[in-house]
């Protein structure tokens, strides 16, 4: 095991602390040398983490956890957080089963100050911090990290709710010039201005001075000099929107000098006033292949850190089948038109983009769900065919924008709804295991769940063309497991696939667990009739026919179990009069762990074994 | 019937264009006094309609819709809009069964371009409608027109997105310096400072014409003032967020100005790029008493227009006697906090508010919803006792914080969800009929139904010092119903009344609905033992235990079939082996029209009458 002369006797930020700063960019090489290696392994958040280093270590140097709270937006930059707060020993069990959570989590330390996964929320969370730490007379600051790309929604309605009275609140703003997908918003360009007016602080206070000593002319140009110099002072205070939020603005600083770092710091902490420090990052800093290519290196599986290429996305992966299946149809289809949030590449909807850009027919819009959903259903209105591919977990953002904007009305927009089910090593916050309650508790969406590539390609036409309002194609994260036995039928909405021998039940299942049931079914050597479905929700009338007439149900699915579609079913028969058993199996706990599918499969009674023994 | 010389014959905008000039100032009264006389028969939103006539007027006279799309934010300004494009003489039936909406609705006119009752959204749909008329080669603007209080979350998320390929974009800042409540924000300090730079625009291109006429005087004055000349110009062109954000700013604008609004309007329509407009209105305007009272005319009842006092919020609601406890609550426990989004007085909390503000214990943060969960989260976190007071329907718009912020890691957060049920003469958009599925479909969030005022404050109490994690407080508009009869037995958790006779089946209710699940007990002369739940959710043990003992169950709710407490009762039910009849009565159908509190019960069946017909 690699062995690092500072960072093995780092077991506090007190530790930090101690080092002579002469020393802190050598533990800033081992902590980059550190991260890559276990990334490589465990897989992860690289780039991301390669940039905040010297910013995480001076932040431990200067200020002191956890007295002062540090909330790490989306927390996909926690590493050397976590390696500088007492984890450096368990870091190699990064996003594994029973290991470090590739996130922070209050339940793993006292110096996560709150929960993250999602983004933009910051902010908000560092101001509840600041104002109870302030409320029961506590000493310390609350800092938040944010990313540039994080600017969405939620962190600019936290930066109408900053006040002087938040002295206790300093914002650092990790200006790393994207999002997870290039950023190029109006906010991207803003920040972009601020840094290129280079020397902001010495030109600022220049121009003061300068401005003082301009004698007064009087009435003579237009209005006067005089005027002139009052309303251009006041705007050079006011020139970027920061201030003009109510923060005292330092910056922009170079986010790996470690010195300008520090003092920046420094005096932000001895300020008595909210503060928002603009530091200027490289993402994946000190990884050549990273630096290069952040986008590839934002979220990674395990890799060979000396070879030359990456590709986190394979071609095999519903992902990709999704965005390769579009692009067809957008050829044929000049109405067709794609959104994504920040997510080209991991959607698949890089191919899209690739095509259709220059035609104006494909959008980032940046994190920024909500408004995502208002803009595709406006799309819809003014005549396009809308998709918006989402993962599951992040659609949750917009849950009243589904029901207010598209449902209430009957707008037509497709939701791909990506890394349905569980999505393994990212834990808890990305459990895409809600999206099937939320869908159908909305007025009108109809909802596919297909569990192959072919059904995909299938629902996705369906959805464009066959349904009105708001329709979901939910698939899973990586690649088709399920492999349809010949003797299924097609029926449209679901296969049918007889039972081997006398028919014992009716297994319903959906999706990616359907190849599980499958399994279970084989191990268990029970003869069930299976009804597949692809189109789950509205249930489909000839499946609930089937299930009247079936004496004993078993319904699979993998989804959270309150709201799931077997509760629905069930209140469907109830309806009827059904008398018969009904055995039900979902995620009775949908807070599931990190750990691979598999793992989890296994940790939610899903795997085959498991299931095999209720049949 | 009052009689209007002008607005009579406006039968569609064409009529606004044909008016001369200086009658438009005359229609601008007349719509005024129609507004008042109506608004006064028919209850709606008064205020904001006032500060918008001759915005309104404007608008039409300039634009020609629906070639050019208007989009009202949150659409409660949009009753002049009405009165002008074909709906005047409906317009008494505003707000009442069958009648005109009192928010746009594209199936009521081809004039309204989106839907709107939650705020925030325009800007996006505005966005959305001039992306597809580029890509469908259609003429005309697409016109956003949002308030300065609606400046939420998703209305930033969609500045982010302008860019200069927006050239048939228009946006309309109705700045009335308010938002439901007084904002305080960031936000409004940065518009405020806009405002008081008087004559902007002149000034802006005095001191371009001036700083041209300055000599160079080389390296000088720190610099010299050739470089401050260039970062002076720089900075004097980008002195607003709007300009940052990718704008063409126009304003401030005088909004009871015709000739000036017309004027900028006709500047706006002519030109080839993102504008956005900035008008400073007066809420109210034309009518003192909502002039100077705007928050009290911002949602009001029926009322007298020649009386003095009008007061919105009678002490007999559920939503005041949350307030009162609350506060009683506060005196005791310095740890309770409280929150609001821009609804101080309708959600009650301005008892709390006017008590502990100055301790720094109320925080109105502006219409945030999705702040103000991760704040009240962190709160929470930061040891106080956060209680956040929010429309059920406007509670959609944080249910990624909830599930995310709050339950995951089990933060204690106490929520009132106010106007929970059926709510009247608002309709479709504001119908708080989605709350039980989708809290029940969260982790981890107790749920209290309370239908009495006694069963409120008990269930604030048991909230804030017997749950922890999220835990819902849900209650209806309005006042108590329910007489609670003599035999009904205090269980803790639920109520108990015995059977009037031979027990015929078991009937679970709760909320308001138990009112008239009640009284058609009484017209069918049925003879029910009853339980009227107080906690919902999770399901009290002994309440499944009553269930699964009884042969029938009747189960009526006021809230959305699908995901709703029933299909909950069921699904446990079902996993015991219960094989008893189980007939449900909720909403089928969610999207509930507009009407009296009574109209929407009997509408979707949830009446006495009608609900005494299935016992």
């Amino acid at each position: 095991m690699q062995q690092y002369a500072l960072l093995d006797k780092i077991n506090s930020p007190q530790d930090v602390k101690r080092l002579d700063a002469r020393q802190l960019p050598v533990l800033a090489g081992e902590i980059r040398h550190k991260l890559i290696t276990t990334v490589s392994r465990t897989g992860g958040h690289l780039a991301s983490n390669l940039g905040v280093v010297e910013l995480t270590i001076a932040l431990h140097r200067v200020f002191s956890c956890p007295k002062d709270r540090i909330v790490f937006d989306v927390g996909h930059q926690c590493y050397t957080h976590k390696l500088l707060t007492g984890r450096r020993e368990r870091f190699s069990t990064l996003r594994q089963s029973g290991g470090l959570s590739g996130f922070p989590k209050r339940g793993e330390s006292e110096y996560d100050a709150f929960i993250a996964g999602h983004s933009s929320t910051s902010i908000s969370a560092a101001i509840g911090l600041a104002r109870a730490k302030r409320l029961r007379g506590e000493e310390g600051k609350a800092i938040a990290v944010i990313g540039d790309g994080a600017f969405a929604g939620v962190a600019f309605e936290a930066l109408s709710n900053v006040d002087e009275t938040l002295s206790n609140l300093v914002v650092i703003l990790n200006d790393n010039e994207m999002s997870i997908s290039k950023n190029v918003s109006a906010f991207a360009h803003h920040l972009a201005k601020i840094r290129n007016t280079k020397g902001y602080f010495e030109l600022k206070s220049g121009v003061e001075r300068t401005l003082g000593a301009i004698p007064l002319v009087g009435r003579g140009m237009v209005g006067g000099l005089s005027a002139i110099k009052g309303a251009a002072k006041n705007m050079l205070y006011n020139s970027n929107l920061f201030e003009d939020m109510g923060f005292t603005y330092l910056g922009p600083v170079e986010g790996h000098n470690l010195p300008q770092l520090c003092a920046v710091f420094e005096r932000a902490r001895q300020m008595d006033e909210p503060v928002l420090i603009h530091v200027h990052t490289q993402k994946g800093k000190g990884y050549k292949q990273a630096e290069e290519n952040p986008g590839a290196f934002h979220g990674v599986s395990k890799f060979d850190p000396r070879k030359e290429q990456q590709n986190d996305m394979p071609a095999d992966s519903f992902s990709e089948q999704m965005g390769l299946h579009l692009t067809e149809l957008g050829e044929r289809d000049s109405r067709i038109v794609a959104i994504t949030a920040a997510m080209k590449y991991a959607t698949g909807l890089h191919h899209f983009s690739t095509r259709f850009r220059d035609e104006g027919r494909f959008y980032d819009v940046g994190i920024a769900e909500s408004h995502a959903v208002v803009f595709g259903a406006a799309l819809g209105v003014g005549g396009m065919l809308p998709f918006f591919a989402v993962y599951s977990s992040f659609l949750q953002r917009a849950y009243d924008q589904l029901l207010h904007d598209c449902c209430l009305e009957r707008v037509h927009l497709v939701l791909g709804v990506d890394r349905a089910g569980l999505v393994g090593e990212d834990g808890e916050t990305h459990q895409g295991l809600f999206d099937v309650p939320f869908l159908c508790s909305l007025p009108s969406c109809a909802i596919y769940s297909p569990a192959t590539y072919d059904g995909l390609r299938r629902c996705i036409s369906r959805a464009l063309y066959e349904e009105e309002g708001l329709c979901a194609v939910r698939y899973p994260r990586g690649r088709q497991t399920l492999v349809l036995p010949d003797n299924a039928k097609d029926c449209g909405d679901y296969y049918e696939i007889p039972p081997k021998g006398e028919e014992q039940g009716l297994l319903i299942t959906y999706g990616r667990v359907a190849a599980n049931a499958l399994g279970a079914l084989g191990i268990a050597g029970r003869a069930y009739r299976v009804l597949l479905l692809e189109k789950i929700w509205p249930l489909p009338r000839e499946v609930l026919d089937s299930a009247r007439a079936a004496g004993k149900i078993v319904m699979i699915e993998e989804s959270a179990a309150s709201g799931s579609l077997g509760e629905h079913l069930l209140a469907a028969l109830a309806k009827t009069g059904w008398k018969g058993d009904f055995c039900h199996r979902a995620i009775e706990n949908p807070v599931v762990a990190q750990g691979t599918v598999e793992q989890c499969m296994q940790a939610v009674g899903l795997d085959g074994e498991t299931l095999a023994k209720i049949l």
